[in-house]
């Protein structure tokens, strides 16, 4: 019975499931001794080479007082052992718990180490620092893993009666700090969805599908493509991310240009919150008063808990195709882009590395891949002295295409018209499959840095187009400056991940040494420096990563004031006694206020200031 | 000065547009005498034939008591002129309209009747039978027309510093009741926003453009053009209606399909409300927290007034064709339709009339019209033997493409190959052409009917692909029966005005013989009607005519008790003192306990039931 409806569980997802770093426990990057090469293994590979990634570290972030005749050696900082880990003993609180267990069977509640472990953290660096040196402050007193959204609907009424902190969690991948409990003397229950991942049904017709949100990813889409069709939702996290995640951060996939964001997708939800379920009425727009979905969109469990959604799908497309190419500069590849998105003829996915990132794109691949063999000694030649390219400042771009077959071929060849006006290089098909291949991978090489005192982070945006190349410039040179005047070796990249009719997704991941002391500072500069640097440019303070409490110090600034009361208020109309996912999102008064110091500027620094 | 300022008042706004009916002064259908045919003049034509429109009128809208042997005469019952028309003093209030005075110069300042009037009614057929009648009880005691933002803001903080109720009118095209004043105590200020008429800048790098809201459609367009771009939003009330109007009631126009609802345009705003300025942030789309601009979009003046917005604009189309087409059924059609929505090429605009609207859009030509030269003898005989139509449920069909050239030649070969397996009978662009040149005229005929002791309303909804067929028919029905069971004519019609992947706008036109006693319960009895049956169907409470009080009694129902709720808190939030647009869009809480009636069951009703 529960492996039919629960076919994920069949393996138990906390032991599936990275508790210390990304992914699939069975997936990870390694040094092969005694060679010393990197090699990645999977559930299906193992020790596959990396040839070119120790290397290009060794390049990006080797120590100016590294002995360059000696061996490059990666210094090792392991993750603790989860049994060497050591958590606070649950609170407890018999009544509530008598209570809950007469609705919720044993199987439905957790308070073993690796759950509230599990529970504690998303996947953002400060997190990752956090649980592999086990500094776990505040971890949730109990998991609840309800099946239906009547169980959600009991868990919440009862929370709000004995007023205990309720944080859903989809899939565990946010980066912000969105799930993580904070200082409350409150019971707090983090809820797992990921029971509720049920495609309840499709409707081929008007082409909608009514989901449990704690469906992941990969399960969603098995379910949907057996009836023959796709959401097309694919964002970075898409295998440990789930539906409700999704909707809750306005989450944003790499084929956003075609299929639209989350919010485009979703037609209407049920929202369970502590002064009642709210449930949106299913049908296309409507112009009847204002639009209420978007309350909730974005509210990140600070309202209360989305349990199904209706969504628009589409026909798994009859065509997908990706290619690959390369532009002389950056500014190549975005006076291309302008010049597609006039054309009004948009890929489904236009995705272009800066030269930084598209180093980076060639160091991680395995020897025998595509794209190496494709950069052969004669394309290289031809490149650079028939086209003058400079390979220092060359650009990758992966474009694709998705629908029906006629649909693909005119949007092909209306856009490769554009881009080899524009210089660009065409490298085939091949690079978009290894794309499509290695699209959720990089967060692998991120533990492996963490694994060898690295820290690798993110910082994401939208920007106009006339700002675009402006920030773009300015943010690396602000990093790199940052780093270099404390002499610490780091490295920034950033490639454009969606694009707009009024401007991109800039998203840079930028790495650097570890301080030894394993404080955050270093972490909390790069990323205020990040910040500041982006609304400077009048960037989005997340163009799909979401606020959790990482982005809090600049909501106000941000949104304005007056939005932020207005948020204040339905948060009191939703939940007077705050108990969804609390401090997330907006400021308190008293952070407003300087009375209480930011949750950013606190959380493992080891001398805050307010 | 003022002449550069404002071109279109360069013309009295109050003297170029009816006070009792729709649109230009200069613009009315009329029976020539002695021959009794219906024609109409415009500023350019004089009485232009319209032979066939008073058979049309004869055959659906007689009495079965009419002798058929004797001419068919139409029965005046005219407008009252202004000059007959009684309304009540202005209130009094020296206070405010004193502080007023130091902000707002004479001219800006408007208290006489014919202003009055014309902001005390939208265009709906209970404001038309009221003002042709002269039956005004709250008209507002003043109008102010500001120039600027700045001036809107001076003049809320006056409203809400005197308690003053404040109701922000565009053009006043609303046919709901959203603009009229309710009974209040409390001077009101009805705001005339046609002065806040300029387009700031546009942006050709981002395709986005900041307007004063008070913008007229013709005149935003003539702005826009100029610089190479358009707005692309194209409403019947388009002549008539103001930018700031399309976003507070979320408007959506005839290409819709291509462009988007008028949601989808809006990139950010600014919006004066009592408690002050909300400021959105201007750039692409953004994950970090809820989107604000849903809160005022669809709030129709109950929360505050917007005064600029920056949209998002589209070069000026290089080619746009509209093509006619005839089906053989309506089934026929929505067939086509849900195959070209498969297909993943989406016309710029697919606009289906049912067989009864498709004898009226025949009917209502002018004798050389391109259609009527179309429908020769000839091709009707073609049709009828060749290809088997029968033409009491043939169905005219609008499709168009906008674009660039390569674009539209696609779509269009694409969609012609669609529509032709689909059984359509093309007729060239011609229908195409008369369509865009007559598509806001269909107002001009009710008047006329007006004129002559007929009335004629319109009702809307967004409804799902599967539930269309069911509720055009039942609608239809339900409506020609109400009416036959009191032994009254009338007549009924449907047209699919706007498509989406999960559903269409299915709008309907229905006239009837006036009650003699120019009571509204007919008008009430058949409105009811018709919307209990589209909410049956699941329909929106509408696609783009908005709320209003009209809706109001609905609204519940619609959107949920709880969303009410949270209205309300929103409410509170902007406006505590509810000065702004009172008792529209969603019921107060008297209404909803049954306390006081909703205004819609008494507005002009003789004996009004709660």
């Amino acid at each position: 019975m529960e492996k039919k409806e629960f076919p994920q569980n069949q393996v138990d997802l906390y032991q599936q499931i990275k508790w210390n770093g990304w992914g699939d426990t069975r997936k990870f990057l390694h040094q092969v001794k005694p060679e010393g090469f990197v090699a990645l293994t999977t559930p299906s590979v193992s020790a596959q080479p990396l040839p070119s990634l120790k290397g290009f570290i060794k390049k990006e972030l080797s120590l100016p007082t590294d002995d360059p005749n000696k061996p490059f050696e990666l210094e090792e900082t392991p993750s603790l052992r989860i049994e060497d880990i050591k958590i606070h003993a649950p609170k407890q609180y018999p009544e509530f718990v008598k209570e809950l267990k007469a609705f919720f069977s044993a199987d439905q509640l957790k308070d073993d180490k690796l759950a509230r472990i599990t529970h504690t953290f998303g996947k953002s660096i400060r997190d990752l620092i956090r649980v592999r040196i086990g500094l776990i402050k505040y971890a949730p007193d109990l998991i609840v893993l309800p099946h239906s959204h009547e169980e959600v609907e009991k868990l919440v009424q009862l929370a709000q009666k004995w007023n205990v902190v309720i944080i859903p969690m989809g899939g565990g991948s946010n980066i912000v700090g969105a799930i993580e409990p904070v200082s409350d003397d409150r019971f707090t229950v983090s809820i797992d969805m990921r029971r509720m991942n049920k495609v309840l049904w499709v409707d081929r017709k008007e082409m909608t599908a009514c989901i449990q949100v704690g469906v992941m990813g990969p399960h969603l889409e098995e379910q949907l493509n057996k009836q023959g069709v796709s959401l097309g939702h694919d964002p970075d996290s898409f295998e440990f991310s789930t539906l409700g995640g999704w909707l809750a951060t306005c989450s944003s996939g790499h084929q956003s240009d075609k299929y639209g964001d989350i919010e485009d997708m979703a037609v209407s939800f049920r929202t369970v919150t502590p002064t009642g379920t709210l449930e949106l009425r299913n049908g296309a727009r409507a112009g009847a008063g204002i639009n209420y979905k978007h309350i909730i969109l974005g509210s990140e469990g600070t309202l209360g808990i989305i349990t199904e959604a209706v969504m628009k799908v589409h026909a798994v497309p009859q065509a997908a195709e990706y290619y690959g190419f390369l532009f002389p500069s950056f500014n190549h590849a975005v006076a291309a882009l302008q010049q597609i998105r006039s054309s009004e003829i948009i890929p489904t996915m236009i995705r272009i590395y800066d030269p930084e990132e598209t180093a980076l794109s060639f160091a991680s691949k395995p020897s025998k891949g595509p794209i190496a063999e494709f950069m052969s000694a004669a394309v290289k030649k031809y490149l650079h002295y028939v086209r003058s390219f400079d390979f220092k400042s060359v650009c990758l771009s992966i474009i694709g295409f998705e629908g029906p077959k006629k649909v693909v071929d005119f949007h092909r060849n209306s856009v490769f018209d554009i881009l080899s006006k524009n210089g660009a290089f065409g490298l085939g098909s091949a690079p978009g499959k290894t794309w499509a291949e290695k699209r959720y991978d990089l967060p692998y090489i991120r533990d492996f840095l963490l694994d060898h005192n690295m820290w690798v982070d993110v910082a994401e945006t939208t920007v106009s187009y006339t700002n675009l190349v402006p920030l773009w410039k300015e943010a690396k040179q602000a990093f790199q400056q940052h780093f270099r005047s404390q002499g610490i070796p780091s490295w920034i990249c950033a490639h454009i991940s969606h694009t707009y009719s009024n401007g991109v997704c800039l998203y840079f991941i930028f790495a650097s040494k570890q301080n030894s002391d394993k404080d955050m500072k270093q972490y909390i500069e790069a990323k205020g420096l990040m910040t500041d640097i982006i609304l400077k440019y009048g960037g989005a303070l997340s163009h799909h990563h979401a606020v959790g409490y990482e982005h809090v110090p600049w909501m106000t600034r941000y949104v304005s004031k007056g939005w932020i009361q207005v948020y204040r208020k339905l948060k009191e109309t939703f939940d007077p006694k705050d108990i969804c996912n609390p401090r997330k999102l907006i400021p308190t008064i008293k952070e407003e206020n300087n009375q209480e110091p930011y949750l950013f500027n606190v959380i493992n620094i080891k001398n805050p200031k307010l």
